[in-house]
């Protein structure tokens, strides 16, 4: 009564846990998990070879239901060996907490992971992590969590890892350059700067394989490259540390790439009270003409009242308070909108 | 001239890379580094057996100053081997760098982190982690850092994992129950319901170990508890999904536990509109009354747009818009300010 998960890591057979062999070789069931992701070429095989067994194929159709699996395992030990670290694929969780439900020890052999591995190879901090997100092929309204979850950590300084499809029934992958060019349509949509031409992007394509290929550098770039056979990843990284700016040069020779590939974001609270500055200022001077065509005398206060609220919605933005410059710029612009309301000055803005 | 980095993963001899042994045993010199993170009791004597040959120490000095490994390394293999993933430690990266400035080869086992396992060993989604962040002891000043990451993240919705410090020179680790001491001052100066009593928080500790231990519940419970040995870590998890809350109680039986702590953030924003709405519905009310008594009667437009974007404020609120709101906010106390201003109104609030 036993279900084994244990990750193979990110280099194949090579990394497969050395604890992991003897319950590998013993276990009643051996499967081996080809759906959520696939496998190096001749890996399998090599696999079979150090195992002294054939290993089942673990479908996709064989994992989601479970049932086969869960019985197996409630008569002797079933082991599920899958690419990468068992638990970052969530069929793999829910088979789990099934397993428990019924009485079924479950025992973990962690392996690497995307996760640690491609920080590891970018040179890039894995404690900037700021999102791991699935990039799927969709329409665009289906991928707005994409964009915001991308947004937010840009706004944090943090990076984002976005782990592309990979659809084993349908022998489909998502290739990098059609991600990029959902991300960018998205971009058109929402316009916050987030998936602009300069945006730095770095698409690392079979980490911890021997064919591994990482490439860092500006969208506009990338979107125009091939990278060939999946899995691939892409991380938008927040601004660098001058250490990852070291090591992305040294390890991936693309210093130039990276200085130039520098895209500000758009942050709502700063266009947003910017815009309101800009009305209100050109709205005072204009009640400030009319109120000296019309010889009313009693707005001073008003006036610079709002001049001084509005430059301090400007202070409080560069000392990065927003809520604080959001509620002043309102603030100015009730006070001097008050006085058309009113009927005090005649004029429109 | 070759520097190897091979990660023994979170289980100690157990999940070294099957791959690596080779390389291991021929390295001209190995390295165990017992520096960044602590080994399970007998593991490096495990190792050595598997290995069949000794292993040097890597003590602080020898990795931090590095200069006498990089020297080997242009005679021979260097390997050095360390627990978890190689890449998490900055002193990895850093000697890695200079690696390859001085034209060595490196190569790299990755295997498991505390990053992957401790998200499957509590069944929270690995796929929102939003920072990863290291304790250690020092004075609140210098936790200002951790305290706005983690209220960051539970603002996003994401999990935030804090790893304790180790320290092997001075046999020192920062127990769990101080570490949530320190950022509970923290949560006494910055008073945003960041480190609460209500606050979920997950303790893990040694994971992957056969000692491991992983208790889920309110900050008010776990600060009580002891949990030995390091390393420790903790998560600070987001709002939690219903498959991650189901996990949480199969996996770690902590369902009340779980169900009881929840602290909601004070977003800054949100107290912010909500103060300005209460003060301004009571100057409102005031200005009203004022208004009647004085049977001023060009009013009832200002007033009824104040109520509008009051109304308003709200709404956005709720919708999840605190950018909209605080400046609908801000507006509606100053169309009401500038009666007062404006001298139109005698009165004070």
């Amino acid at each position: 009564m036993e279900l084994l998960f244990v990750g193979a890591g990110v280099h194949g057979a090579s990394s497969l846990p050395i604890g992991a062999i003897e319950h590998l070789k013993r276990s009643s069931k051996l499967y081996v998990d080809v759906y959520t992701s696939p496998w190096p070429e001749g890996e399998l095989a090599r696999l079979e070879g150090i195992l002294g067994r054939s290993a089942l194929r673990g479908t996709r159709a064989l994992l989601e239901d479970g049932r086969a699996i869960l019985d197996e395992a409630m008569k002797g030990t079933v082991a599920i060996l899958c690419m990468g670290d068992p638990f970052t694929a969530t069929t793999h969780v829910s088979l789990r907490l099934r397993a428990i439900e019924r009485g079924i020890r479950v025992k973990t052999f962690y392996s690497s992971s995307i996760l640690n591995a491609v920080f590891g190879e970018t040179g890039l901090h894995c404690y900037k992590v700021g999102r791991v997100v699935s990039l799927i092929r969709a329409a665009p309204a289906a991928l707005v969590s994409v964009y915001m979850a991308v947004k937010d950590c840009l706004q944090l300084g943090l990076h984002s890892l976005l782990l592309l499809e990979y659809n084993y029934d349908e022998g489909y992958h998502l290739s990098p350059s059609e991600g990029l060019k959902m991300l960018q349509e998205l971009e058109s949509s929402y316009k916050m700067g987030v998936f602009t031409d300069d945006r730095l992007v770095v698409v690392a394509s079979r980490v911890g394989w021997p064919s591994q290929t990482i490439v860092a550098g500006p969208l506009r770039d990338l979107i125009r490259l091939e990278f060939g056979q999946p899995p691939h990843c892409m991380i938008f990284p927040g601004p660098l540390h001058f250490s990852e700016e070291e090591a992305m040069a040294k390890m991936l020779g693309s210093a130039s790439a990276v200085k130039d590939a520098v895209a500000e974001l758009i942050s709502p609270s700063k266009a947003m009270v910017e815009r309101t500055i800009t009305k209100t200022l050109a709205a005072l001077s204009e009640a400030r003409r009319i109120a000296h065509e019309s010889s009313v005398t009693n707005l001073e206060a008003i006036f610079e009242n709002v001049e001084a609220y509005l430059s301090d919605a400007r202070r409080f933005l560069m000392e990065g308070k927003p809520e604080l410059a959001l509620m002043e710029a309102g603030y100015a612009e009730g006070l001097l909108d008050a006085i058309r309301l009113q009927g005090t000055l005649k004029m429109t803005w």
